[in-house]
């Protein structure tokens, strides 16, 4: 049973607690609750194992296929979380015996994960146990652990052990050859493997720091070794009052850090230095590694990017320092050869891949808190260029066609062909979007723009985004098909961001962001034959921008765009959608589970109705509002309000993508008791008292959506053609809202209150922004009162 | 807890039953009740799941090395053992609530698993479970279960789970790639993967019959899938008295089936043809199939191989009908391509690998049981020649060096070559016995030579067995190293049968099997050019006799043989043994665990101590005393009785082969009663009450071992130089002990009473045999009084 009140003093809406413990419900804390700091995420499965755990394990970027019909993904490392506990000869489990005081917390402000409770076990005698785990973010290949148990009733014979498990899959999937296993010194560990496909080492050094009642112990663990596995066990009788302490220091390092690539690899000089580098630490002990991580955690996160809301529902609060949390936790921005998974580091959901979420959804969030955090995102598309190209070449277009599910970024498309059961054939169904789900190449694009409008970061548009702008148009220059009888462009045989609709037509989000991507490849062109001719010229050769500027004139000119109908101003998903069956949605729609359509109808089947799984039409008309929508007036809030009521009721929500885009949505219609529950909604997919929604792993996208529908949503921020609206509708819940954004390339503190907008900046350039359609100039400081 | 007198009635000694569950002793009955049909063999882990289960399934043959650094094993199927729970939306566990009136039984006269009890849930409803399980006999790719579920007191919500799951691994180690799922007619599963190196396809049908109180319930199961696992799942609620019965009928069929030979092979035919007989299966239901399962046991093994012992300790019958029962479940006598492995098809240990064990061990039992299945294990090995030639070759000798680990014929060796934790350096330990365990060669011929000498069977010779002696002879006299100080033929740096002592020199047992071999090698060579021309040409070319013959001649001839010391008479297990340091064995010996030494010492030290892992020397006085030895009159009682008295106290049984050993020699010196405790130690170490005996899946040899040191230790039969001894000596607790062996293509009932030996045939050649001395010619029945 989740609590969000627990945190007090310091400490208030700061702590994620669970009350109750439920041996059938350990995915939710499991994937909330997991840590990480970008390098490394970790499952926060309990140090006593559960039949249905889940534990997991990653380094970001250590992709690998094991075998030749698999895709790459993040493999789950040996564990080292588990710690075998015996009380009196029987297994340590909370589903026997008697517990009392159950408590497992997140702290969010320090990162840290702690469970204590009392336990009595089945012969009555009374126990207490306190847990308590970090990843640190001040050293980012190590993790510490730190267990105490202590007697409260009788004496008792207590037996532990603790090693290295890499008998570890992914759900059955193998990634590591055997390796090398040692103990050093009867108290450390070290594990050597590689990859099997991908060749990444992978060394692992644990070590154990073991007192009872303040003193080492005076005999040696035990060492054993069976298959892929080793460890250290104990026995000690603890008298009543006796106090075991054990503290595990671990490390990880692998052949892909970015260590690795700056100086000259040697396998062997890496086991050497990483166990000498552990041995250090572990003389400090748990307590200053951990006050290190935490002044980390506030000088890198709670100083540099606060979002503070004043709500009559606290846990408005503790939901948005949720999602800064586990942006932090999932980010690799110390290295742009890797990017954010769908899941994150929280669970095998999704292979660590990357998707759209990374651009649409979580981006924004790097780009107005951490612009460096952001380039380094994008970088990883700039690196993923060669596999876009390669996938485009594939498909028989030009340019480049960006994978649907991106790894390593040589690993180019990695979206899995077949995935769960169709209901009809009772056969797996086919996967088709990593085939003709093409919007991701011109989502990218728009994130270059959005980055670069944000931050006017022209080396990086040099650099790196020219190039990306350029070859996704190339790509959809060549993509487009003409259709003689109507004299336009078309895009058939697509899936747009409605999943439920596979091979349509003129899906309106799908040729909206084609139309943007090709008239910014010809602005960013015009931009820099203008500004920087040397550039033009080095660009020029290689991706043919002489015959290609033309043709995205021509081609943005003749593209067929969907325009709202003019009865009822609903812009068509497609060119078929609105002539569908509609069936009864009630079964599926809000009752707590997602994809339950798929027990009554397969794909395509599905297809043939106006059921939406996500925002299509939607986002179109809150992303592309920023950049050229908002010049034409039929796209208006009149064309919102129409469109929102002819989809929702429609959408069955059943990507977790879906509900922040329908809260900002319903924010810019006025609707903003609607927007607020639907945040709500959003802000509890993960964080929420449901507990089965987590499994597989966070939903990256909707915590990146936390923040935006706070930000751009109720505090109304948005990029408008390289301007900055700030256009605030606080939900009346809302008593204030403070928060920074960096905005091209100074910080601005904003505060949002029922009736006044302020605006600080820190520094003496002028800022020029809008709210209400009055036009501020700001040096300094300046207060707008809202009516 | 473990009983074993309940059978009653016909059942009377057939049962062994679990009075008691617990979770931390699961490995137990999983190994000792594991069902099979020497096609297949399943280990009997429990329908739900519990967290240290070992849930294992395995077709014979079908061995496969996952990576490149491993050695082959038999790989762990998907499992369709695992049957998921619910009661009122809680998981189904016998860790919560109560239970009564707990039994699981094997029957081993009907090979049937069967577990009842009543549950008590946490909320107090109680519910009745019947649990059966067989792997059928009379269809070997046949296995089925049937559960039962009743409710007793209060309206439950039971839900269930089944399916395939295709997430197992061995330890670790997943062998298939990923394959095709697909559920047929909303009851049916097919699974079809191939193994990732050796190309093994295996189809796996499955489908439920799901009963109401009789009735099919009107409402389809729910499917899923998630990452290779597919299931059904229904839900009902049970009314006090109402029963849910389901029963999943399951077949699996591999390309490495014999059938797969003999017809064209084509996977698609394989997959309709196994789903259509499976389907027809199905109509029929658990009961019929059971039947036809129960009379194959009957006609098959019980009335083909009695062994009825009348023992004042009931146990004493329940241990060879065990043994019985095992030996039957592990042999793959269809099919002449797979052998015998350390565990049987019962656990991952030893990876379904066949040592000496199949030799010494386990094929006397078919020797004198069933010929026709003895000669299957021999075809085997001759099948290995080729691996066994390969071997030689890489270590630079000729002939056939025989793997002292084999898995398919064609694998050649796969022991792996690092084991368990080096207590000094933490590091794996080196395993040697794949490089320098070199007996097995002889061990192989010397099968070669009982067989022949039991059934007379001479096509076997020339097809297969002079082939296997010559070459092995080959190899031999390539291995002698000329000692030109001591003018003789040496054999160094070997381990012998006590495997610590590594790379010793002239290990009795070795050097004197190595004589045997080339004794052997030359007798057959006689034999063969005085009987049968023709074939001793066809051979003499590949195996150059010429040369060869002279050679083992020779060499046998000038081979150390190492007598019994003057002194002592006690023979030296090698050149240094009875020079080395003594140590205080109590803390290793008898403590009921094994390898505790290597908690203190690692092999090297080890090495330097007179300690004893298994009989060695001890082994040479019974298995050549059968041959040769005999007519030395120094090799009498009086060197057993010194050996025994010298090596027993020196050796820690720290092998299963260990003991039986011990028990016949102890037999043959006349100590019955040390006879017969250690016959029980024998029996017991996987039938015993200790629970933790048999985690890695039953000791094959130790079960071959029950049957011989009742009929080769008890009742005396031993084949001496083709004639057939029967010199009884029975324990004081057995009354009577009756059994059929089967004498060169005869049956002879043999019984014998503490005063009587009765020898019944049925054919009306004679037979001579001996007993005290004096020799008896028998057609029809003799009685001999014993004194």
């Amino acid at each position: 049973m989740m609590e969000y009140g627990q945190g007090t003093g310091e400490f208030e809406n700061w702590i994620v607690s669970e009350t109750a413990f439920s041996s059938g419900h350990l995915g939710k804390c499991e994937a909330i609750m997991s840590l990480g700091n970008g390098y490394m995420g970790m499952r926060s499965a309990t140090e006593e194992p559960y039949i249905k755990e889940q534990r997991n394990w990653f380094v970001n970027g250590t992709f690998n296929k094991a075998q030749p019909n698999e895709v790459a993904e993040l493999p789950n490392l040996a564990d080292i979380t588990q710690i075998g506990i015996h009380i009196d000869g029987e297994r340590f489990s909370l589903e026997y015996g008697e517990t009392e005081n159950y408590v497992r917390q997140l702290n969010l402000k320090t990162a840290e994960l702690s469970r204590s409770f009392d336990w009595i076990s089945p012969r009555g005698k009374k126990i207490r146990f306190h847990f308590k785990r970090f990843v640190s973010l001040a050293e980012r290949h190590l993790t510490a652990a730190r267990v105490e148990i202590e007697s409260l009733s009788h004496p008792v014979e207590i037996s532990f052990s603790s090693g290295i498990n890499a008998q570890m899959t992914n759900s059955g999937i193998q990634h590591f050859l055997e390796g090398e296993r040692r103990v050093i010194d009867k108290k450390m560990i070290q594990l050597v493997q590689t990859t099997n496909e991908s060749n990444v080492d992978v060394v692992i050094n644990t070590t154990h720091n073991i007192k009872l009642n303040g003193e080492e112990p005076a005999a040696d663990p035990e060492m054993d070794m069976a298959r892929r596995k080793v460890w250290l066990s104990c026995e000690f009788t603890l008298q009543p009052s006796d106090r075991l302490e054990i503290e595990k220091i671990t490390s990880v390092h692998t052949s892909r850090d970015l260590e690795a690539m700056e100086a000259e690899y040697d396998l062997q000089q890496l086991r050497e230095s990483s166990l000498g580098d552990l041995k250090l630490h572990a003389l400090h002990g748990y307590a200053p590694l951990f006050e290190a991580h935490r002044q980390a955690w506030k000088q890198k996160v709670w100083d540099a990017c606060k979002l503070e809301i004043d709500s009559a529902n606290a846990f408005d609060q503790l939901a948005v320092r949720f999602a800064l949390y586990h942006l932090t936790v999932m980010a690799p921005v110390h290295d742009a050869r890797m990017g954010i998974g769908a899941k994150g580091l929280s669970g095998e959901g999704y292979k660590g891949h990357s998707f759209w979420d990374t651009e649409v959804f979580i981006l924004p969030f790097f780009i107005y808190s951490n612009p460096e955090a952001a380039k380094s995102l994008l970088v990883y598309r700039y690196l993923g260029l060669a596999g876009a190209r390669a996938k485009a070449a594939a498909n028989g277009y030009s340019g480049a066609m960006y994978p649907w599910e991106m790894a390593w970024p040589a690993d180019g498309e990695v979206t899995p062909v077949w995935g769960d059961i169709d209901i009809v054939t009772g056969k797996q169904s086919r996967i088709w979007s990593g085939a003709i789900e093409q919007h991701i190449s011109a989502d990218i694009a728009f994130a270059v723009y959005q980055y670069h409008e944000v931050t006017k970061d022209q080396q990086f548009l040099d650099q790196y985004g020219y190039e990306i702008v350029f070859d996704t148009a190339v790509f959809w220059a060549s993509r487009l098909e003409w259709n003689g009888k109507k004299g336009c462009y078309e895009i058939t045989g697509v899936i747009g961001p409605d999943e439920y609709k596979e091979h349509v037509a003129n899906n309106a989000f799908t040729n909206y962001m084609a139309y943007f991507n090709l008239k910014l490849a010809v602005r960013y062109c015009e931009k820099l034959m203008k500004e920087n001719r040397e550039l033009f010229e080095k660009l020029a050769g290689p991706l043919e921008l002489a015959a290609a500027y033309p043709d995205w004139v021509e081609k943005a000119e003749k593209l067929f765009l969907p325009k709202p109908r003019n009865e009822d101003q609903v812009i068509p998903q497609d060119d078929t959608y609105l002539q569908l069956e509609e069936i009864d949605l009630a079964k599926y729609k809000n009752q707590g589970k997602v994809r339950t359509i798929y027990r009554d109808y397969n794909s395509e089947q599905i297809n043939l109705f106006q059921v939406t799984k996500q925002a299509d039409a939607l986002i179109l008309l809150y992303l592309l509002e920023q950049t050229f929508l908002h010049e034409d007036p039929r796209i208006s809030t009149a064309v919102k309000r129409a469109s929102f009521r002819y989809y929702e009721p429609k959408t069955l929500h059943d990507s977790s993508l879906s509900l922040v885009t329908h809260a900002i949505l319903a924010s810019d219609i006025g609707e903003t008791d609607l927007a607020y529950s639907l945040f709500r909604k959003s802000a509890e997919i993960d964080l929420g008292p449901l507990m089965n929604t987590s499994d597989e792993g966070i939903h990256a996208a909707s915590i990146g959506g936390i923040w935006k529908a706070a930000v751009f949503g109720f505090a109304g921020v948005r990029l408008i053609d390289g301007r900055l609206r700030i256009d605030p509708k606080l939900p009346k819940h809302w008593r204030s809202m403070a928060f920074t954004i960096q905005w091209q390339g100074q910080p601005v503190g904003i505060t949002v209150t029922p009736t006044r907008l302020s605006v600080n900046l820190q520094s003496e350039e002028a800022l020029e922004f809008e709210t209400n359609n009055a036009v501020y100039e700001c040096t300094g400081f300046i207060e707008v009162p809202l009516n």
